[in-house]
């Protein structure tokens, strides 16, 4: 069988999948820190790897598949501004921090649910790992890759990118980088600007700190992930995934925390998601061009004519690679409504279709079995959502053409049906992770509402009072009300 | 304004509710073990807790509801056996024990949603408080009443008995609880039998251990909800609520603890919900009388004639108050869900109702008026939902009189007629969290298919075959199929 292939942003290739430990995967993916809602950045990014996991289980691997919850740490940005962002909030709100983290982690699990989003195997929490955390700072110190310094400890950089290529995954150089850094100025207690903190020091004003060999205080960011990725999945696992914007430092980091500490380098593949624009654009805040998932689905925004429902969005992000850009827009959203309605009205269909008999003909049968094998081919190329759809709607037509008895089902042989059957199934339900729309029954009251419409008109063309009353009365009944006016329309009262 | 009073466990009394620091009320609850689907009696725990969450927050407090997780711990049960719950899971399943968390997390809160108990506020895990609980291990052994034994550390229990009423929630005397224990063998470490682990020593064979002063470990079970309470709540705290079978040892060891550590009595009103029984009996698998809550949903079981909505479910239990024993019985749940639809179209009456003048009855007003006022009586008597629910069927009757015009809304001041639609959908919606079912719209196609049903029968009659035809041909669009029979049925296609 055709072996799936990974483009591993570490080696900067496209490699042949060879789990470590096979039929078993680990895979890990960067989760959310929890003080505000989601963007549709961070839902592509889960979506993307949710279909990975999806495919992964659907080639018959057995995936443990790890997305953390943030919910406290010493963050830092890439330009090195440190930032108590949960804290911040619940200073400002009057709240406990954990109030801040139980509203933002519902807020992330609905949108998950929403979107569709399979919850991964395990969902450990920053907080729930302070012990293992504070294990791997003094496995760090202890190799000498770290020191500390007034209740704080610091990862030792320079020290380690002597013996080790710190920075490897993002490809920055370990002097170009000394750049990015301002000078240390009288306060800082860092031996050299690009050190980062694996544990910080916290006095009292810090809402959240933890009881350590140094003192009071908190992780530092990168190292959370270190721990429990490896602590779920194994020093070196399989799958590695993020944003790109978390190549540095996070992920460098993290692998310089793991070699740090001793385990070796951890991942294998790693996968990164790339952006989403707007209009062409980045989204921003200041450009006003931002829109949250909630917006985007209800339509309460100034940059699309309407809402569009989870599934559309869904189809639409899957239309494109997880490693391209890819642009948000009115137009292309309507695009994808329609091209979304078209699949999953050629998936009702097929399920409808019978096969009773087979006048096998070959060229057909062999044309829908090679587009079946398709499916898997582009799937197998780097998780190709966009050219999987593609080929999904290759078959559609097909499906359409014997549904319309402009092509006959009975070309294609028995078994050739069930692939097909089998095949589109799986792909849009199981691994692309499409559903149907729920508002199938409001198309219903709405065909039933227009019969009734059309009933009543005729009627009471004919005079027929008796049947215009019921109709009126038993709508009645239902709280339903006919308009009569250039064109009849209802109400519920 | 009537206060609130609440039967405190801790007293046997009825109390007046008297916050520790108004209008902030810290509320704590024990939330599930994960490793296992939470059975009939936890929904009914929940429910309960969510009804007294929702009515404080109506009647103005700033509640702080902490519900835990318990995703770790060593346990005992009341005749002492330890048991490692989700790390024996873990092995028989061959999975991570966070896998187990994770599944049994995931099922909860959709349990939790589909019988619209909100969120807690915070919701805390055991293995999030990993450090908490050391250090009040630390602070209990630095007060004297806790001692380490072989990397474990126990309460001692007759030390505490000596200074403190130990177990004067449950009531159990220390000399009684004596001869529940057996005695202590050669491999026993502890002092006397009566003594229980705040420390519990995990050599290898267990999944989940932390580092410890101690060794590698896990916290005694009972220290959790001593940790996570006062951490969020503060060292005393207003509300701890649990089921009856948590009293002992679980709150009376939680008691202890507080005050071993120092902390002092950390809670003003205990609150304990009572048990549920099947036809007459106490429920347990080995009885065969055990239904789970998907199993009363859905209908697949053997003691019921059907399936019961989560919302049927809702309005039957707190058709009971929380501290009495209540029945589960087929004809009980029937029962309940006349009452529910009763309640819910009353709902629906009372919001199409007009008031546009007022002939006001004095007797009728004021008849009204008090009604509204007994809904928060009631509730303000111990959370009495059953009572509650009495008196909005009294005011449902009134609402149905005015609906049907058997008596007439303007004897209604405008003012009580705004009272009545304000405290009848906050009672019904907010406080009582019942929302109508989600069958609506499926009411709605059955009305229509039969009105449709009922044209083309009389069409038909008439041999007026073209509505008749029009009516097969619209339906056939819409995938549905009329079946003629005895009685004329349809059926998506």
């Amino acid at each position: 069988m055709e072996s799936l292939h990974i483009y591993n942003t570490l080696t900067k290739q496209k490699e042949k999948f060879e789990p470590i430990n096979p039929p078993n995967v680990g895979f890990y993916s960067c989760g959310p820190t929890v003080y505000n809602i989601p963007h549709l950045g961070n839902v592509r990014t889960f979506m993307a790897f949710d279909v990975m996991y999806r495919y992964l289980k659907h080639i018959g691997y057995k995936v443990k598949y790890v997305r953390n919850i943030t919910d406290v740490g010493h963050m830092t940005n890439s330009a090195g501004i440190e930032a108590d962002s949960i804290g911040d909030l619940a200073k400002a709100e009057s709240v406990d921090p954990m109030q801040i983290v139980q509203k933002y982690t519902c807020a992330f699990h609905d949108l998950m649910r929403v979107f569709n989003i399979q919850p991964p195997d395990i969902e450990p929490t920053a907080t729930g790992h302070i012990v293992e955390q504070i294990d791997m700072v003094e496995a760090i110190i202890k190799n000498g890759y770290a020191y500390e310094k007034n209740g704080s400890v610091y990862f030792d950089v320079p020290k380690f990118a002597k013996a080790y290529d710190y920075g490897k995954l993002s490809g920055r150089n370990i002097d170009e980088q000394q750049e990015g850094y301002r000078e240390l100025d009288a306060q800082d207690e860092k031996n050299d600007p690009r050190d980062f903190a694996i544990w910080k020091d916290c006095d009292e004003t810090y809402l959240q700190r933890y009881t350590s060999p140094w003192g009071k205080g908190v992780p530092g960011w990168h190292l959370e992930c270190s721990v429990m990725s490896t602590k779920y999945l194994g020093q070196r696992f399989d799958i590695h995934g993020g944003g790109m914007d978390l190549k540095f430092p996070h992920h460098d980091c993290e692998i310089a925390q793991n070699i740090g500490a001793g385990e070796g380098e951890p991942v294998k593949y790693w996968v990164h998601t790339n952006m989403l624009t707007m209009n062409g654009k980045k989204m921003s805040k200041s450009l006003g061009n931002s829109i949250f998932p909630d917006e985007l689905i209800s339509g309460e925004n100034d940059l699309m004519d309407k809402g569009f429902s989870p599934m559309v969005i869904r189809f639409f992000m899957l239309q494109s690679h997880y490693s391209s850009e890819f642009d948000l827009s009115n137009d292309a959203l309507l695009a994808a409504e329609k091209g979304y309605k078209r699949l999953m009205n050629a998936q009702v269909s097929l399920n409808k279709l019978t096969h009773t008999e087979a006048n096998t003909d070959t060229a057909e049968d062999e044309a829908v079995q090679q587009l079946c094998a398709q499916c898997n081919h582009k799937m197998n190329d780097d998780f190709n959502t966009a050219q999987t759809l593609a080929v999904l709607f290759e078959l559609a037509n097909k499906i359409n053409a014997y549904t319309n008895k402009q092509s006959d089902v009975s070309k294609l042989s028995a078994t050739t049906f069930q692939l097909l059957q089998t095949t589109f199934n799986t792909f849009v339900t199981d691994i692309l992770g499409l559903q149907p729309e729920e508002e199938g029954n409001q198309e219903v009251v709405n065909g039933l509402m227009q019969l009734i419409i059309d009933i009543r008109a005729e009627a009471r063309t004919k005079k027929d009072w008796g049947t215009s009353d019921k109709i009126r009365d038993d709508l009645n009944k239902l709280n339903i009300l006919i308009k009569d006016g250039e064109e009849t329309t209802w109400t519920y009262e």
